[in-house]
């Protein structure tokens, strides 16, 4: 029986958890909710009650090697989560000690785009590739990047905010971060939402859309009335597609990548996104970057990718 | 005596190039025309010609490594230079393969930028970085990322295309690409002049900079005029300044840098446009990366850098 490791990630709702082979195989996994935690010691304990029981029909504690973390704004040099908007816990807290310290293993964090960019590049659509970036497109936006084959942490551990990227100078403040323009505020779920509310109100143009309350739109109906033919709603594809794909042009021309893996919510919608954003990615690159990389989307099962990267950062512990 | 290495800066007027010691001692350099070589075998020939006597004098060619390339659009995988808009050859030219022939000695070619910021690395203002990006302002904008120690290259050799990414969408018009709204149509040597057109043309405002015929403006003359306490030509590097602080805090959320380097022309300008940089590269990053970032400028000689870093790529000849 080889060795084994407990991959967890961490959303602002819910936390899922899986015990993974050393192959990838995911034995074992389940959820429990991250938000009625208002304390993290709370948290912590509740987490090691679910996988007590697991552990210990797995072979006891001395069969695993260690737990890999995947959380927002978890920085892979210091085990720590800092200022995460979207946790319960706030400012600087030391999470990889504290697990650390409750379960008797070692554990390693990194940031939860990065853990499931790890997870496409050992067991996904990136699986060989050696320079690609993951962006999740769900309630934000996270991205892990990959180059010459290992995770871009940077000098202080938090590479990869392209979400935070400004793609609109002077546009749509973002709530979290009072900063305007950027891509989060554009092309993730909330994005759409709010390009829905503003495309609904400059015009006339009928729409069934016009039928739901504002405050019951999300990119879900959009996508409902767009695939029943609604011109509007195709319209707020189309320009959501059209701002993320000057975003990939921007980031392709800074790392030149293979491939960027798309994952998350907002690819439910297919087509009606991707046409435009591979439309628009190819219209701004330059020459020597045209018709190369390719836009693939993850075909892990949601929340997978990120319980199998974080896992595997437990393979590289010494 | 130790062995030495040739380093070669090829700009699209002229080429710079140098015997450079194992430490960095730049023993000799000389520059030659570019552009009065229409063929390429006619420029590689002059290169021989100006080179032949500087190595006979260094002990024979027998004492050196190799030759370091640093060219526009050169690729570090396939030794060609491809499609570079600012040199006489056009298409795909395999450089590096021949320059090789023609000295009997290995080649290493890289993009100009990408040398200039091995240059920093290795004996500038970025030793001893392991993360850090290097941006050449001058009349086009180049770039060379280099993340855990090591420059990207990414998948085809491209990688630090950071002039060509969109930072005003539908903004002006790139002459040489056709793409609207890139960093180098705003942050160059060629930007500052547009921007000098557009605000005049734009105000009444009294300015030193209306008695030069508009042909003969240039950032030089912009800056002279801010100098002198003209508010237009202040306004100019301030615009410039708050365009390139937000592509520099679009890089830090990319790549998390522990300094960004500056060099070239516009640079002349000092804190005329460092400070709305900074600025402007603060106000639009998001927390975690607050105050951290250093902005700093290249000590380096001008074209040094580039010729120190291209004949640093020859230690790492197998």
């Amino acid at each position: 029986m080889g060795p084994l490791s407990i991959g967890v990630d961490i959303g602002g709702t819910g936390t899922k958890f899986g015990i993974v082979d050393t192959v990838g195989n995911l034995l074992f996994s389940s959820e429990m909710s991250t938000r009625n935690h208002p304390d993290v010691e709370g948290f912590i304990d509740e987490l090691y009650e679910r996988l007590l029981p697991l552990i210990e029909q797995s072979g006891g504690v001395g069969r695993f090697k260690g737990i890999g973390l995947g959380a927002p704004n978890g920085n892979y040099y210091t085990g720590t989560v800092e200022y995460a908007p979207n946790l319960p816990w706030k400012g600087i807290l030391p999470l990889a000690k504290l697990v650390e310290a409750k379960f008797g293993l070692p554990v390693v964090l990194t940031n939860d785009a990065n853990a499931a960019a790890l997870g496409e590049m050992m067991y996904g659509v990136a699986k060989g590739m050696k320079d690609f970036i993951m962006i999740t497109l769900g309630t934000g936006v996270g991205s892990g990047i990959v180059a010459n084959g290992t995770l871009i942490y940077g000098h202080d551990g938090f590479a990869g905010e392209l979400g935070h990227t400004i793609i609109i100078p002077d546009g749509r403040i973002h709530a979290g971060t009072g900063k305007k323009g950027s891509l989060e505020s554009y092309a993730s779920a909330t994005g759409v939402t709010l390009t829905t509310i503003e495309l609904l109100e400059a015009s006339d143009k009928p729409s069934l859309l016009r039928d739901i309350p504002k405050e019951k739109l999300d990119s879900k109906k959009v996508y409902e009335a767009a695939m029943a033919g609604d011109e509007l709603a195709k319209e707020i594809f189309e320009y959501t597609g059209k701002i993320l794909g000057m975003a990939l042009a921007n980031f392709v021309m800074f790392s030149s990548p293979e491939a960027i893996v798309l994952f998350g919510g907002l690819m439910k919608a297919g087509d009606l996104i991707l046409k435009p954003t591979r439309e628009h990615m190819e219209e701004n690159l330059i020459q020597v970057f045209q018709n190369k990389v390719k836009i693939l989307v993850s075909h892990l099962k949601e929340s997978d990718a990120a319980i199998l990267g974080a896992s595997a950062l437990v393979w590289e512990i010494k």
